[in-house]
């Protein structure tokens, strides 16, 4: 079968075995996936990934334990935990010590034409929800975490750092739970995106506004973002970091303790509240595809989605 | 009248006037003093401070609008707010936008014969509270702080970094509020004093314990003590940050992100429950004291308070 292989920050193709199938584990025919920024890192060789990327998909099940997957259209929780640790027992396998990631950390991805996961990974994509939009759902889930972490009051105003990808998710994610966002970015066509959706947006300013939010999402990707989303915020005010910078970043810690600013860390989040979102139409995921290419042109996906500025690139089965 | 001067980097005795009084501020006589980092941080010009500085202080007021302070001992909130902003309304002068800080920010400081606050900052020292004792409520206030910003479950275990002034105080805090501090210092003489009190302590080591505790106190005012604090939280964990470090300092954000742990800066606290557990005799700040000069030796007290380890020096009036 084909997949993508990613070694020595080389992308290439490779003709791999059909993955075997050991019990609770579903063997998956991929329809669609999705290149995240953290693929683009893996292939920088940030964390010594050798192997096949891939955590943002829908697929078909092909088999099963469970009778009533087969045939069905998934997605699929991307940590593979063990299931019995004080972190699976409350509910936060994302966090398992022993887990493994799909496409990230010891479990080979979703870019290939078969994939597996356990079955109690999976979800059912409903009807509502096209194949390109449920390849949406990971990072969606992601943008969702943040509503699971913290209690933000409906109607706060809401300062948001970025418009790549997860920015324009988060953005969208948390006007639609009744909050006020207003999305500082560089991308007057990426903004138009949440801007529709009623977004307030604004070009990133030299001059940033300061001590004005009590609520700051930094999903700007860059080293600078932590210190200036410090800045934007109120005394007392918390800020939300989504988005990871290779490396250290230069923190002033002296306007986070004189202001008693609280910093929460953000990553995976669950996928019902994505799914539901998505099926109801809340967020526009169309806007965002910038193109898609069959697997067997993965190299050339890697280079269209590694364009400074480019979307979400699918890669299809066909 | 006698008054410590601070100016360029030196620090002097000067002449200077009985400050006036305005309507609503107390003329206050200083009793007992203490020198704090934060001193010693003016000294070494961070902040372009210039004039008088001390903020922690027990003094007997001389004059008053309130008759029933006049002849009484008190202390004094260091913050003076503006009483009407937002911040204010919410109890939280602390933050005022607009406020002066004495000895710090605008106000002239209580390394003086007298000095001056507004009749509402001030809190009449109980009885059962001796004037040295006294002088620890304003950095025991900031210890209890972290109470008032996180919920910590009572009898979970905290990890706390550092054996300094406050490090000793937030030990003893966080320990009588019914938590197990685990507290890693470098100084079997300090951490004596916490281990008195029932808190466990243990030389900090080059491998610290990695991912163990869900509560972590960084008192440790070292560049590198925010990474150590972070590598020592568990996933969901919360690492409360209550000493700065002049500068920035290089933080990996990748693990605050992964492990979603929350960051919360915290400053300056409440009187109330500083006075409670001293007149309760719940601290031991009397093993704290390492040193005690009248105002006129202040350049020798500042010395003193400078070398390497020294716990709290007092200057006092005579």
């Amino acid at each position: 079968m084909v997949s993508v292989h990613l070694e020595n920050g080389q992308v290439g193709l490779t003709d791999a075995p059909v993955p075997p199938r050991p019990p609770g584990v579903a063997l998956i025919r991929l329809l669609a996936g999705g290149i995240c920024n953290t693929d683009i890192e893996l292939r920088r060789g940030y964390y010594g990934f050798c192997g096949c990327p891939g955590h943002e998909f829908v697929g078909e099940v092909v088999e099963a334990d469970n009778p009533a997957l087969i045939g069905k259209r998934v997605v699929g929780e991307i940590n593979l935990a063990c299931g019995t640790c004080k972190w699976c027992q409350r509910g936060l396998g994302r966090h398992c010590p022993a887990r493994t990631v799909l496409g990230i950390v010891r479990h080979s991805g979703a870019f290939a034409e078969f994939l597996t996961l356990p079955e109690v990974n999976l979800h059912v994509l409903p009807d509502a929800v096209s194949t390109e939009a449920g390849v949406f759902v990971e990072p969606l889930a992601a943008a969702c975490e943040i509503l699971d972490q913290v209690q933000i009051p409906t109607g706060s105003a809401v300062a948001l750092l970025g418009d790549g990808k997860l920015g324009l998710l988060v953005a969208q994610v948390l006007q639609a739970s009744g909050l006020q966002v207003h999305q500082f970015g560089r991308h007057p066509d990426k903004l138009s995106i949440a801007a529709r959706r009623g977004v307030t947006t604004e070009i990133a300013r030299e001059s940033m506004p300061e001590a004005e939010y009590e609520w700051v999402v930094d999903a700007s990707g860059s080293a600078s973002g932590l210190q200036t989303a410090v800045r934007m915020t109120q005394p007392r005010g918390t800020v939300i970091l989504k988005s990871t910078v290779h490396g250290t970043v230069p923190v002033d810690t002296a306007p986070i303790i004189v202001d008693e600013i609280t910093l929460v860390g953000s990553r995976c989040g669950r996928f019902e509240p994505a799914l539901a979102l998505l099926a109801a139409g809340k967020i526009d995921v169309a806007s965002m595809i910038a193109g898609s290419y069959p697997l067997t042109r993965a190299v050339e996906a890697f280079e269209h989605a590694e364009r400074k500025g480019t979307l979400k690139i699918l890669l299809t089965a066909d």
